[in-house]
């Protein structure tokens, strides 16, 4: 079958043909793939700066973000037919450890991240396992949603954790509305009543976030600060979701954060600076955000199914990822870039 | 009366005869004072390094830690009767905003805070508030615990928060136990059934925690981290609680932080530096702590009058306040110094 | 000034003309009143079915949901000014118990109740405290939202309470889209993604409910319990809401009720009969619901004036009220029955 | 092999000569049983009192209550070898739906119950899975834990819910300190610094129970209303937790609970009848419990194994069953009973 492979580092993948993956173990489902999204973290994975911690296993097939049908499935898997439509959770885990039956799932201790730290979904088919399959209606199109299974799983995990901070007449700021924010802004607007303010750099991202449900939007010109600052009395926002977390944003986000609030780092590639006595003084938190659970990515398909969380996709063939990757690189993609093979 | 007052930074206090204080308000509440705790936040006052945030009202009476009897009320007072032997909660709040009737009264709109921003305890009377007075059993002296109203209340508020996280099982590291750690070893012992791993670079500190209900203690020697992942199997804990947040404290604590896990700052002085990338790939948190609510205070003198929760203290007469900050400053101070009118 | 009184149990109140309440505390403030809401509640009082709760002092002012404009302040009200458009949270509370404390100021320890315990609102004016002061802003008409004062907190509260449990593709029962109800539709709409389903009697309170949000309508003819079965596959909701509680509502309730579910308990009237096995079997929960907090009030109007949740009312003299209170009991009243002075 | 087997209701299980159970699917575990407890839900299920819900297979094998040796495992178990110490979650669950994925794994939707739906570990051997196994130090001896897998799991369960109820200052009231009991009033002690009032009929129950923690005992003599309330000041507790439920208790629990408190059902057998008007005048809870998840089994072994939690137990040889199950009718058992094949 075709697949996008990385060989090298600073380089581009490029389509090789390589055997279809075979059943292992009796929990293993192999999927044809029907969309495989194409990410920032693609680009982040292609200049090694995951490898430390994945040990990115060169030669390999990108892919981290997949929809399709299920093509064959192990001798103890009861809850799928081949035929199926799923989209997969990110994370292959083995659902006995603590985090696993705790619903924290994206922890699990003995856990696989297809295209990540092994063969992923750009190309025809990827194995993963019963555990990482969410059904859908079978009249859902993969290529339409598979952008959920990792830039929209992580927004809804985010905004679910932040929504008992956010009951009426409180502000949350939301910082970036490209792919994974605008996602989160939907779901802000659809599971709470808070006054949402978004910052962005692109006035057609911010004419997008008001369409969505943003109350108030503010051009990231370098006075985002002082925007903030006034629509919140000075007081800033118990919550900031901060999608961007770089180039200066991570700053931005700590200081647009009120006493007690909670600062949600979903983007990175900034560094936080913060003094202790700043975290002391006003009880700020920050919070960490990876991906979400499984529960969480069904909950979402239910939003999406619904026509609460609506996506801009563009789609390319697979022969195409090198150019999905350069444009997308270049800003050049408006929403989420879909290979489909 | 005598009061222990600031004239300008970076000299002593000095002993002034000063008016009693008068009540004003129907709140009002003036308290004899029977003991103030001398607490390192005096010394950072006295550098200026809260003067920014708090407008330091020089010269005035310092003094944040206070217990002693109501001496005299105001017109609406019904609660508390001259002669009740009280802890005083560290603000003094209207308890009408938001944050107060959310059961957050540390982040009272409205507050004052005594011994930072007006006169604080260490003086024969303070006027406080009808909100601020947690009545205590007749028999208790002030002086044994008003170390609690600052520094136990911190200990408790953090460890209160953590608790949730902290079932059998886990690991708590705990940074530093000094004044406020040693209550927190308490508290912690008491509360939960967590497995207690201390850390400080005072072996005599390290025999207090273990008879206060450490289960293993460290010397912060320099490696200081690597015992720790070895105790932990190399995953680090799920909670770290940090009294120290300087001198390398601060880098150590998050470094010990696991996966999914929360880093409490309590103490402050260092400054964080902690690339995005860390926060989200692991999905940690850091949580802020100040002080803690009036509901807590009220809780910890339950802890206290039980014997759950005890004390080392050394008390100066209120004309030797600049011995005991001197005594505090140099490290000669074994648990709190407690100033007596 | 002129005031509705209740003279004797099962006889109507009468038009009194009574002296008009006077400050007597620091805090104590009296509000010249806009709207009076006409409450089920005030039925029930009028056959004494609260006496052995609430020791009814006859005669006194019935009305405990009342808005208006602050006329008049004590000494140590800083907050508010003659003028003031406010709406009256139910309880007047002290603000010193744990419960104030907590964020459960209806749990308040020395809290009076206007309309049940002593004079109430219908009448020209009434005597409450600062603390039970929401501001509004001042266009606002105390007519027209005065039943958010304890119908509407009511419904906002329960509804708070379930949010945790409502995430998307869960099912919430509501039983009865009356007074309460239709509140509460409003709120889960726009505060969760819950599917609704509601059930009642009334053919027109289910248009209405349609119109505010929910999926399903259910009559109630004796089929409920299977229809709710078949729209839940058999299993139940993880939330109902019964805002009815008696005549048979409260055993559908339990019924509908799914397993690890909870039954919220907000009409009254009715009798639970429940074996305790299968409380245990199904660990299913009974969950009682009383008013709410002074920042529910608040944060429901920010709800209302945002034009999220609007109430049905309409208004009688102050002088009819012994007409309002027999509509209500006749059932001629849709919406809200609200007398103005 | 041997095993205690129920033929027909009312009538003692015999000793049945079976085959032993084989491996079917890749998850499965055959487990050589080093100890069975004896429950009173034995007695409740000779009686049919289970038969509707669980449709008990007659005959079929007893015994939900249990811990052994790994014997074999199905060809996709990684995470268990032969030999392994274990104790058995109650529960055989599949782990992929919603409630297993959120930490809510005895609600699983596709679950058996050995002991109850199917063969249970009255025998030499019982087939489970691997979910259900948590593996215990290799020294520990199966038959001293075994009443761990159901009695203590079930009231950790309830005391760990309770735990955010049970803050410094408050009461929590035990019915009971039987089997159940008496394991929940150590989690209890060691897991928080609540007030413990337990009752019993049994006066060697409350010498035990103040043993393991309580602070005051009651003996149900019909006055446990009058004092109940003498010690909680005519207010009531916040947490009942009720180990009886039946012959009065159920009523006694109910209005031993305080306002805004939560009465916990734990035990079963009697019915409860509560006036809705009671439920939302005080806003009191009933909350259902029902065993617990495989972590908090998991977290009761860390407890037990630190000395924590201990049993009384006495141990009968299988073929003694019947003498067991008579004894522990006739209330001749201290502890718990446990079979040793």
């Amino acid at each position: 079958m075709k697949a996008v492979r990385l060989h090298e580092f600073h380089q581009p993948p490029v389509i090789d043909d390589v055997p279809e993956p075979t059943i292992g173990g009796p929990l293993d489902v192999i999927v044809k793939i029907g969309g495989a999204g194409v990410c920032r973290t693609d680009l982040h994975i292609m200049e090694g700066q995951w490898d430390e911690r994945m040990h990115t296993p060169l030669p390999y097939t990108l892919g981290h973000e997949n929809a399709g049908w299920v093509h064959e499935v192990g001798s103890g898997v009861t809850s799928l037919q081949p035929g199926d439509t799923v989209i997969l959770h990110p994370l292959v885990t083995e659902g006995l450890c603590h985090a696993c039956r705790a619903g924290d799932d994206m922890h699990c201790e003995n856990s696989a991240f297809p295209g990540l730290s092994r063969d992923g979904g750009m190309a025809e088919y990827l194995l993963t396992s019963a555990r990482a399959c969410v059904k859908l209606n079978p009249e859902t199109r993969p290529a339409d949603v598979a952008a959920l299974a990792d830039a929209g799983i992580t927004a809804y995990h985010a905004v679910r954790k932040a929504i008992p901070l956010l009951y009426p007449g409180t502000t949350c700021v939301v910082i970036g509305a490209g792919g994974l924010g605008h996602i989160g802004i939907q779901c802000l607007a659809t599971l709470t009543a808070t006054r949402i303010i978004v910052i962005d750099a692109n006035p057609d991202a911010l004419k997008l976030a008001e369409q969505l449900g943003a109350q108030h939007t503010v051009v990231a010109d370098g006075r985002q600060r002082d925007a903030v600052a006034e629509l919140t009395k000075g007081k800033g926002a118990p919550v900031v979701l901060d999608f961007v977390a770089e180039q200066g944003a991570e700053a931005d986000g700590w200081a647009m954060t009120g006493e007690a609030g909670s600062y949600f780092v979903i983007g990175y590639g900034g560094t936080l600076h913060i003094p202790a006595l700043d975290v002391i003084s006003t009880e700020r938190n920050v919070v960490g955000n990876i991906v979400g659970t499984y529960n969480e990515l069904a909950e979402l398909m239910v939003l999406a199914q619904a026509g609460k969380v609506t996506l801009h996709t563009r789609t390319y063939p697979l022969d195409a990822a090198a150019d999905a990757l350069a444009d997308l690189d270049a800003g050049r993609v408006r929403g989420r870039a879909i290979l489909v093979p």
